[in-house]
């Protein structure tokens, strides 16, 4: 198991389809938004100055939104897996 | 739903009208100024360095000014949307 | 109602006058010295690390001077106003 | 009258004497230090992130000594002046 | 004894293996990935504004996953270490 | 007399003696090395973010080193001093 | 006897041998490693935002690894040393 530091975070991403439904290919252009992801592992938080742990907003197995090219790729138990901070999480999908 | 995290605010984007009510275009210095938007979901807030969590000026519904160029797009249920910091909105129009 | 977020201020700007009591263009280096405008309105504040808010130091109807090129022009019920940060206010005329 | 906000302060250029007492004219290098003023007008101060507002350690009148190039030109009521802010003041001369 | 202040943590670098299992050499760009390490020793942790010092979240013998490229190389004992900041460790191997 | 700002002290510069005992002219490398001076003025302290105001490290009188190439130099009753900030000190020599 | 001030310590250099024990002169590359040092003073500490000092980690004596290229050469007494700050300070050998 990879446990994340800190406030970041371990996710699995979820690739865009490339086709539509109907099969058509979609532009490159609309490849450049941000990725889709599922997160595998979070880190305990940030410590505040106050020297409090402030946890994350994002749980084990939420389905979120992220910055496109952020975080590091990591191959672990053949999985691809990219760690990214929690700030790099734009959104979560409910 | 997209659930914005922390000081992030999910919008949608309105159109700027490029013919005036006469039916003239503006010219393209004109729409290069900050673009409305309607606001769709806030995250829960900012959290300062004393541990409180400091909730947006904003709410859903609120019709905003914002920087233009600011912000990531977003395509969710076949919206498009945009998720900018609540930073990047300049004023509530009321 | 234009109502800015946080520390930002909506302003008129001041034209300055071109000429002289006695009809003299200035130069163009006379005019590159700060604006005057006059307060719109005025955001809530900026919040301190402490979680209190800090008001502003200016209100609405406020003669003020400010940095030239500082804020974003916005035309609002037709009207042409700038909003700015309270930081880029350099002094109150009174 | 004008009113600097926050830590700035409104002062008068006093004009280095370009020639010395036996009427030899300096060479330039020597004009390149830092200029001297007279504070016409002190702003409220600055906040502190702890809320508490810190006055500034010059008052009006106090003869100082400034960083060249500092601050911003502005002309009211016909004077010229200089707005700065107390952290471009090296000292104050006694 | 190397004993590393501050955030700082010494780590021996576990040099991945260069051909997989049935003995295929990886290609250069899978070599770019983060490295794995085992910590060697840790600091006493980082100070805080408010005074306290936080320790770290990884203790010696932790296996980790860090940046490529992060930290200083220093032989010890004609041992080849790596002395880098807690904050360049992405996660702990469990 | 000059009273400085803040952290600022006034110090009067102790020029190196470009040769050595037995009359060698040093080589410029070696006069590369940082200033030492001897305090004149300080200022009252710089004001931490709790709102108290920490005093100086060093006193009038002091004899210190600082980082060459810093600070602002003034002509002063006609002695020519140097204004720097308590950070510019590297060390006092006791 | 120099006294560093805030977070500065003063070393004594410790040369690298550049020889092995062989008499083999090792490659330039091994040389760009960190260097070490002896402490022989070290300042009073860093002052934190609370208005607290917090002493250094390191102490007179201890034997300790830096970033080389950091610092500030000085000769007192005619004795080579070197000014760091802390920060730049890796580890301490036992």
């Amino acid at each position: 198991m990879l446990k994340p530091l800190g406030d970041r975070v371990v996710i699995e991403v979820l690739e865009a389809e490339e086709k539509t439904a109907s099969g058509i290919v979609l532009p490159d252009s609309a490849k450049e938004k941000p990725q889709e992801g599922k997160v595998v592992a979070v880190g305990t938080g940030r410590v505040l100055d106050n020297g409090t742990k402030e946890p994350l907003e994002v749980a084990e197995g939420d389905h979120i939104i992220f910055s496109k090219y952020s975080g590091t790729e990591v191959t672990f138990d053949g999985q691809d897996l990219l760690i990214i901070r929690e700030n790099d999480i734009l959104a979560v999908v409910k």
